[in-house]
């Protein structure tokens, strides 16, 4: 079986635990949390008619060393600086690693130095290290490199994300900015309680590196999302006049052209004003592509299930730092998952046949 | 420079060679022609202002122990058969090959035991051998595996791809049945003549393969597409009553239940009576998805692209016979392709240092 830790056991921890439990071919071995839900059963925890066994632990370093996992799934920050004690953790108990932390999906342009830390510590504990999730990591860059595979050429990218933010949590609410005056907004993006989607600055570079096209500078916006109709949810109630989410975007330009540009409105209850969610991606070259997913991938079981689904990539690729570009194509997996472990072509050699047991 | 041969100058042969010609870091170092074309130069070939300096060669051999190549792209047949012997003589002489023979883009299944040996041939050779296109090779398979990333379950796909016959030429459209009565289809489609689409029993094991869905049986379907309008092109007149060419499907089943259903309706001008051409992918699982590309995805241009675009996954990947759901995300490029060999994680290690040159 492949040996799995969740560590994380928040929204996205949970359901990523929950998804592995009922998978073929993958035995959760562990589950660290931080205060929330530790000592209890992982069963009980997600709400199970039984316990499972395995207890919610918050000691990293006795669940790693006990349970030697192939592979630790980290869901524990957004932020390259929120994971990177915990990858070098990992590393030293031999287990790869996927995070679902946004920045992690593409951390070379923000975090350079930590970055380098990171690939040279995994590449000398030989594990592999991937940041995914469905954006960014899918749906505004690998999906769209992905769509770009049937054209000649690029000359600009054009993608919108249009999603509704009812389903999230009370911090996500609060990192958007919803039901604010619109002053209480622009206050709130100036002083950077509100900062949107975090997943541009990782994106932009994503497609940029993998296609070859060259930008100057990435301008980013965070505009105020103004409801004119009452957005109720148990959560929020929004009169009309208040914020219902944040529309941020950001454009990288060349000799002041746009390249790439990414659009992400995230706001409660679009569908009030009207408003359709989707995936909204135009590339423009030779040939131009129009591609709509409607609705949009949804972004908490997207994540969730990028994160298990590749799990056997992870397993085959050689030790460091890596992307989703450096993954093979990904896809869900309905049977046993060590069918798909070095599967194909690009098969890890030699440091890893031992799945990761080189502590 | 990457040091590439096209075998072949038929319309997507001259098409490969052509954008072969206009990227950066590819080096065309040869061309082999059967009958057209032979002996003339490139440049007058491609319709380019001067010539340049390579002769379309019928000696495929003095071609390729003369100038060596690095990948060898071969477009003369859509069968496995029809390019067996030619892969073999491109492993003797130590160039990876990337073909758009249809039946290439996943062999195992309709040619099991020319599958075997072209892979340990391959093998032998340390060379690597891939079939790709838009299709098979992209939309209706490697595409809709990518698409499931974000799903935690897959329970059924739909995917319809619609388009135009219009830019194709009269073997294109004898194939597909255009300008005949009913009967005559119907006679054509028995006796063979009319095959309609080339790929669905490579696309359906390549997605059930990838996600790990089970099928029993593939049911085909081959229906006229009858006119009720005038429809005219500089090849064909189609009067109302006539048929404007042919409705392909596919269907895999599971006890009974359809997992996997392809169609692609192949029309001479659509848009005459109001049908739009496009790509739709309609995914059923957890959750769903549906997924609009309108206009479809270009045929021509489209495996014109994915042909030259993969060049430096094919080599950076092992030797062997290989497929795209092997191939790290494959994409376009705009800068030098070299900068995209080895890039990422999946690099080739060991026999393939040399680039192919181990003959």
């Amino acid at each position: 079986m492949i040996k799995v830790v969740g560590w994380g056991v928040g929204k996205m921890g949970r359901g990523i635990l929950d998804m592995l439990m009922k998978k073929q071919g993958i035995e959760v071995v562990g589950a660290i949390g931080r205060t929330t839900g530790v000592g209890k059963d992982l069963g009980e925890l997600l709400g199970f008619d039984s316990p499972v066994g395995i207890k919610v632990d918050n000691d990293a370093e006795k669940v790693l060393s006990s349970a030697r996992p192939d592979v630790v799934i980290l869901s524990i920050s957004s932020y390259v600086r929120g994971v990177a004690d915990e990858i070098e953790l990992c590393a030293r108990y031999g287990a790869d690693v996927i995070t679902i932390a946004e920045e992690m999906a593409y951390p070379f342009r923000t975090e350079p130095e930590l970055s380098k830390k990171i690939d040279s510590m995994a590449k000398d504990h030989g594990i592999t290290v991937l940041g995914t999730g469905v954006n960014p990591g899918f749906v505004l860059d690998s999906l769209i490199a992905a769509l770009t595979y049937g054209t000649r050429s690029v000359r600009q990218i054009k993608a919108r994300r249009v999603n509704d933010l009812s389903p999230y949590g009370k911090t996500v609410m609060e990192e958007q900015g919803v039901g604010l005056s619109m002053e209480a907004f622009i206050e709130g993006v100036k002083d950077g309680q509100i900062h949107g989607h975090i997943g541009f600055l990782q994106s932009i570079p994503m497609i940029a590196d993998a296609l070859g096209l060259e930008y100057d500078e990435i301008v980013e916006t965070r505009e105020p999302i103004m409801s004119t109709v009452e957005r109720k949810t148990d959560l929020v109630d929004i009169k009309p006049g208040m914020t219902a989410g944040c529309s941020h975007s950001a454009v990288a330009y060349r000799n002041g052209v746009p390249v790439i540009t990414l659009e992400h409105p995230q706001q409660v209850r679009p569908e009030l004003e009207g408003i359709e969610t989707g995936d909204f991606i135009d590339i423009y070259g030779d040939p131009d592509l129009h591609v709509v997913i409607r609705p949009e991938t949804p972004g908490g079981i997207g994540t969730i299930a990028s994160a298990v689904n590749i799990i056997p990539q992870v397993l085959s690729s050689p030790p460091g730092l890596l992307t989703m570009m450096d993954m093979t194509i990904p896809h869900c997996i309905m049977d046993d998952f060590r069918n798909h472990i070095g599967k194909g072509g690009n098969i890890r050699e030699g440091s890893k046949g031992d799945m990761g047991q080189d502590t």
